[in-house]
């Protein structure tokens, strides 16, 4: 599902070729899904890729690694490493030492390492950060965030259950980092310390399929992130409440194309994505107008089209897309919180 | 706007390439545009385009009519006659002998004449449409339909608001025509008969912006239809409820991915767009799954893949695309309509 | 149930005593139910209890008359002509003439008859007319009210459904009248004309249960009035949506607490009740605050509130309830509307 | 306010008559308006009202203690040791000793010690808490609570906002405890340990008026309250979701007639209040019938309505409303928050 979005978000805005690839373990399998999408260079070994992509005058510019989170660094690196830029997805690496080595890896080599929380591309929170920054909200007092999806609210196979690849905390890791990243984006405010408690809502699960957390924010304010894939009958469940001084803000995924503003005296005025009045953060990402919805592939395709800015070399904007360091803290984030579980849910000190 | 909607729908499902066309009144900016979206062949004269694509090998298969409706007939009746497939906007003319010589055209000559009422091409209303066919709601007793936009509430200078290029009835033709295909495609049911009353909101407004109309349905039933551009605040507005003995739906176009469900004692189901249990109609146009919004384009891109399973030559679909009769029925409502209006809202009988 | 609701809505505020009544046509029940809600003087017959309450020096101020449409007039006119002021359920009489002769009587006795159309004593309802009142809407350039109960969506067997106690046109009478009444209400207009289209929507049924009405008003501006009570589904129906020139307004019985404001830019602002910065109309029938929900019994308590102001003589509010004109206009309302749709829906002047 | 509503609720069914009471700390105020609502028995001090009350034949059968939390005992006292039942506002009292000592008194003088928290009333929780008896949902495993309201999200000047009349922990024993107890209402679980974080939000407040707490419930499930005040531009803001295995629910007091039911495959029903297939628990305290809302007063008179029931000597039923010990297990909640906080929110076993 997620190669098909990656897919879809690139060609969109038409500023892509998907050029070269592996799709998949079985050689066969990944040339015969390649031919059908009209892929011409296909390969059965991510190095070999590598070293032959780079070799081309006209070689892929950025590769996108959707493979289960413990392939990430390996494959991560060689690109990176041999001046390929890198899509990567979350969480980077299942340790915080290798997504810093990443990060540094893209850094010293010029390239792109870019970590796709879609979420921040919605116009909508393109928006809301824009107000934060603003000053509209006043101080950030609390931030209630929650990631509670329904996908996996009763048994199911696959890989993210598996602690070997996915890690145990997977609440955190799988969707626990979507929140936390949505909090960053949107109040331009760090984690100072996290308390988390782990478990397992589903009954034989092998994994944490869920994470009550507690943050303290860069300012002092508290926050709260609550994340799973266990909360029976949700959507998607992304929504994030940010309380200021001087007003609240609301935004849920299963309604992205609007953005919920509280004032003190209890009236909550809706923005619709298109209206005139928005940011022109919003605006740049909104591709037909008013009343007429944009959803999760558009927001991919925000990501892909503010990477292409970044690939073609223009300097990037105050609101743009996460990269190797959001996808570092997001490993720390993870680090922290199984420290956390294990210490009683004690207080942890983020990096 | 409604062009680029076009071009996305076309690439995201990547089944089309945009190898021709023109692209506005001026040669020199037609040409200039065409090139900054990679179109290799360009025209200046839509007679020359039919000519030498029709004549070409590789010529294309389908051509998109996006201009005002005063010219739709001209420019359609030149692609269908020399063999090529039209996706035609609506209204698909300005007058139903000229829509039905279109549809005789495509008819005769075994091409295809589309017509992008997209509404109905998204996954919740495909499910609607599925639901009165499986007899969930029983008999249908009563429709309210609406398309109540705010995109003209206020004063604006568009060729829509110039009866000599968009008629003088407006709300019917512009937004009318989509409501009225969406209650057709959802409930199967024709209209027998239409009072309108047409009304402008806007002061000095020279075209009718407000049109409330009432239907006798072919099984009897009653129905309404709201039109407007100018719902001050409004959004899309774009909304169907449909009633039944046993059950009634509502769809509305701010929430496309949701379709609320009434049971007789006035319980609410809320159905999800990605659900295991939604109809296979449903399920083949969503891309991503369960909390995940598709918006506008998606619809889009779902006409755009059922037009090319169409012209694939796969047969029809029960639930597929609107093609010339749905257009022709749309040009018979607008002209019942301005009928109706000119006699006092009188009851017109439909063809 | 709308007895009781009369009963709870006196007790709330504390400024009603229930004395004296006759509570259903057999005397024995009448008197035993009597005595279960401790009122003390108990009658058989309406025009004893007139005379007998008249000639007390501490008899009734007021009666209420909660019955069947087709006594209203005789039992209402028994008490206005000996000068006890009366609160008469709607439509108030099943004729106009009749109607217009218990406004005269009260008129001319100095009493008050008062017709509780309840939906325009909640708070938000008296706000949304201040706003108007107040011009923050502009011109009033089109409403569409709808009274679309699914109470009687299935076969029911009442007084309601039998055209000789509650006439044909039960969906115009029964709810229409309330829908009618809110636009009034709201906006200050009164209907110049009505076309209506009576149709029965539940197989079998005797009356009409379904009405589609188009209004002019009197400032030129087209309305639409839906009513029914067969809208599968549905609960109570109640909603109405506002277009001015400058912003809209939706108030739903369902959300009473909460007015929308729609801006022409698109962005909407829900008001709630308890709102510091609301209108002295919505503060004055506010109990608790906001955050705490009133519903239909506090509406209630809120007209009689208001009616007890007017008994004690205090001179009206301009956004106060519902007297014998309103009541008399719902009734030609009505009658105009049943005229129309003998004439095919051709449009009917009102008086 | 609460007073007011206290008053209004007593009234609504007609069960209670405001016989005696102490209207404020100023005896001349308290006559006059003890007079203002018809009262006819005033007193100065609670002990002489107590002592007198206690000695008539019509003496009152039950008082309501709405003042200060730091009086709650001595008054609460005074009438359960002389036989008289109370009403007495959360938190039942400042401390788990005192407040266990009240409802000992209570139970070894026979009388009945009620505790206002008026939200497990409601028709829509009560049958929230009857579903998960009937084991609608399965096994609960995870419990997300919320009272954050905006009623103090600006500074005020109140006695809640005072440490040594509301304590500091204000947040939790003022709105906390409500969410608190709606959680074990509806779960008929109980909380075994809590961890809680205290903070103020509003600067300059001297109390804490933000709390997030974790709970484990008896049956190992974890949960989480959260309590505030001061959620800029929230209305009241109390809200509750049950995640069980097979379906979760939610309910929200803004809403308060409508509950939400979610399946396992994302779908949502939305139940209202006067539905027919409800159960008796919903059935039995709903007034008017399927959409007309009834809001927070019909809901207190609900409790006061199963409170007349007790007073009666009526055998409880099984959800009806909170006594003594539910008011000491919210006081040993608030006890245990403190605790919490102090040990840097650490996990702290209750009682």
């Amino acid at each position: 599902m997620i190669g098909a979005a990656h897919r879809h978000a690139m060609r969109l805005d038409n500023q892509y070729v998907l050029a070269a690839g592996i799709f998949g373990r079985d050689p066969a399998a990944s040339a015969q899904f390649a031919e059908s999408i009209s892929v011409e260079r296909i390969y059965d070994d991510y190095r070999e890729m590598s070293k032959r992509e780079a070799a081309r005058l006209d070689g892929v510019d950025v590769v996108a690694v959707v493979t289960p989170n413990d392939s990430h660094y390996e494959i991560a690196k060689a690109f990176l490493e041999i001046g390929i830029s890198v899509v990567c997805e979350k969480p980077l690496t299942n340790d915080s030492a290798s997504a810093a080595e990443l990060a540094a890896i893209a850094e010293s080599n010029g390239v792109i390492l870019a970590v796709p929380h879609i979420y921040s591309a919605y116009a909508m929170v393109r928006h809301a950060a824009r107000m934060v920054r603003n000053g509209d909200l006043g101080r950030i007092r609390f931030v209630a965030a929650e990631h509670a999806s329904g996908w996996a609210a009763a048994d199911v196979d696959q890989w993210r259950m598996d602690p070997a690849k996915g890690g145990m905390a997977t609440a955190v890791a799988d969707v626990g980092t979507h929140a936390f990243h949505l909090l960053r984006y949107i109040t331009g405010l760090e984690a100072t310390r996290v308390s988390a408690e782990l478990s397992t809502l589903v009954p034989g699960r092998r994994v944490f399929d869920n994470a009550t957390m507690r943050l303290t924010l860069s300012n002092g304010a508290p926050a709260t992130v609550w994340a799973t894939m266990a909360a029976t009958g949700h959507e998607h469940g992304l929504r994030i409440r940010v309380f200021g001084d001087d007003a609240s803000l609301e935004w849920r995924h299963e309604d992205p194309q609007h953005l919920l503003v509280r004032d003190p005296d209890g009236g909550t005025t809706i923005l619709a994505q298109g209206m005139s009045t928005l940011s022109d953060d919003a605006a740049r990402v909104t591709r037909v107008g008013l009343g007429h919805p944009e959803g999760f592939l558009e927001a991919f395709a925000n990501f892909y089209s503010d990477l292409a800015d970044m690939l073609r070399g223009n300097p990037g904007r105050e609101l743009s897309i996460p990269t190797g360091t959001d996808g570092l803290i997001g490993v720390q984030f993870v680090e922290a919180a199984v420290a956390s579980h294990t210490d009683d849910a004690a207080w942890v000190t983020l990096p």
